[in-house]
């Protein structure tokens, strides 16, 4: 394990994104996006996909700079295409859009056509809250190649949904109520880690090829398994819940992929929703209210004497602090792939 | 046990709410709505209320025939107050407003102040899936009496959010995919008949005072327990789903019932989403990739051979063709109770 400055990966992310043809603002956005899931805690959505991406562009799937467009604009909810510029690049034009628009109309919606993976969702939402609104985004899969999704549906036995994640936030003083879910009981990349790692997953995530409970990674990724939707014996709850983020995220856009199966089995669809709470009660009084509330369920006394009660986002926020402290975590055969990406653009670390 | 058919009960309710005062169509509304929940199977939901509203008229918290009003129009979000006629009845006001408002601006929302008990929140989003369009709902109980609240966050061992529903419709050919959840293990409702049946709840939905896990519907209904956020070990997400009802609901229409504690105790708040698939992709394609999406959710084969995949909603609907073909059960206490609050608005039955 290597521990990294947030300077020192923002340098190497700014290299290796240029070298791969991203303008330098661009590169810039994306690496700083990266980084920052990456003090969060959020390792799946963070540096680690730096080599991804760069695969990602060289195999043709991304194409860096190109532009997002306005494809359609009806009021409050726009249309926006993506060009498979970098996802997170364009996502975060697309929330930028959203924001000012929002001022205008009290609520609006941005759904994306032809985008490539859009990372750590909560993102989005996150950066809204951050210009006192409300976020609310949803993902999946790329329409058309759903039938790459795992996750059975409730009471069945095959795969047939994507991990799908939910995220909002919410202004609340210097750090937004932050909420970022699969609607799965695991997602894949998990369970590739437990796999690796000879572990078992927790009971009651997974099922095999004939509809059987197992614990066993491989029964999903080697085999016909699938993964449940979350929720317990109310797994009916996720299941309708994941079903949300595709009918919202996957289908809006309409079946933007096309024939593009070497795309469509590395892209998102996502729609952003922002409330302006200045259309309604006015922003000051909201959080206020917000405060107030923040306080009263935080007071509740917690189950484990240990463990306060937290909001969503705190332990990301802790996390954030701590790795600023001490440094990001990479491990070695993540610091490898990031390298040896790195010099099929010709950027030697 | 008694059996009613649609005319007969819809016939008692309009007498019973016209005597109560409310205008004649609005009282056809009202009832129209409570039936169609029975039919469906959400008996909490359906004729149940009857007595309960006509108590909440008698003492002055529900005011019959009050109009709806629109306090604040900024483009695609309107603030409604609902006066404190029957909640059902109002937020089926902003339901149209919004279906009509959302042709222009493609997305549209409806935060209410002032609203009475909506019912069975799922209707709404119900009638606009009826009408081609998405439709999303939260609601959660009074924001300023939410400390009635019995459900604890994550981690937490006190009560501090009530069961705050999210539900959500998509058209989707004759029927469309209905979604209407509660974010708590189990409604507060449903233990109150589970304690009346001497029964337990199921293990994992209840914790007592000391944050120690039970199934005595007592000791949340009669102590200072609470039901925990639905999701069993994954209940940080059910509480943070429960958080995004609240955020939504509770907070963006302000503080609307003051001191108003009466009120309080027996008053939602919601707020309505729609969007336009128009706007978006058009209306036919959107259909269309649901249509296609939900034939093939439901391909998959089956955990349990006698219990094929279905759709949410989909149980709602069988629900209905049943009661209409055999009636709907009404319970002797039920039935009496209905009697007992048509006498005393005047109706003998």
């Amino acid at each position: 394990m290597r521990y990294f400055q947030v300077d020192e990966l923002h340098d190497i992310g700014q290299k290796i994104f240029t070298a791969c043809g991203a303008p330098v603002e661009e590169a810039a956005v994306l690496i700083d996006e990266l980084v920052a899931s990456s003090l969060m805690g959020v390792d799946s959505h963070g540096v680690s996909s730096i080599g991804q991406y760069v695969q990602e562009v060289r195999d043709g799937i991304v194409v860096p700079g190109a532009p997002l467009e306005v494809m359609r604009d009806h009021g409050a909810l726009m249309v926006v295409d993506c060009g498979f510029n970098f996802g997170i690049v364009q996502a975060l034009k697309a929330t930028d859009l959203l924001a000012a628009r929002v001022r205008e109309t009290g609520i609006a919606c941005a759904v994306a056509e032809r985008s490539h993976h859009v990372g750590r969702l909560g993102t989005y939402p996150q950066r809204l809250a951050e210009a006192g609104l409300i976020g609310l985004a949803f993902a999946c899969g790329s329409t058309k190649y759903r039938r790459l999704g795992r996750v059975a549906p409730w009471g069945g036995a095959g795969g047939r949904i994507s991990t799908n994640p939910i995220a909002y936030a919410v202004p609340n003083g210097d750090w937004p109520i932050l909420f970022d879910m699969t609607t799965a009981s695991i997602p894949q990349q998990k369970l590739k880690i437990l796999q690796r790692a000879g572990k078992q997953a927790p009971a009651g995530y997974l099922i095999d090829g004939q509809g059987r409970d197992t614990q066993d990674p491989g029964a999903v990724l080697d085999g016909d398994g699938a993964i449940l939707p979350f929720g317990g014996i109310q797994g009916h709850k996720g299941y309708g819940l994941a079903l949300l983020a595709e009918m919202l995220s996957g289908f809006l856009p309409g079946d933007t992929f096309g024939d593009d199966v070497k795309r469509g089995r590395y892209c998102n669809a996502f729609t952003l929703i922002t409330i302006d709470p200045e259309a309604s009660c006015g922003r000051g009084a909201y959080e206020a209210l917000i405060a107030d509330y923040s306080a009263y369920i935080k007071s509740s006394p917690p189950r484990d004497p240990k463990r306060p009660v937290i909001l969503p986002g705190e332990l990301e926020r802790s996390t954030m602090e701590e790795r600023r402290r001490d440094g990001i975590p990479v491990s070695s055969e993540e610091w490898e792939n990031i390298r040896k990406h790195a010099a099929l653009v010709g950027v030697s670390l």
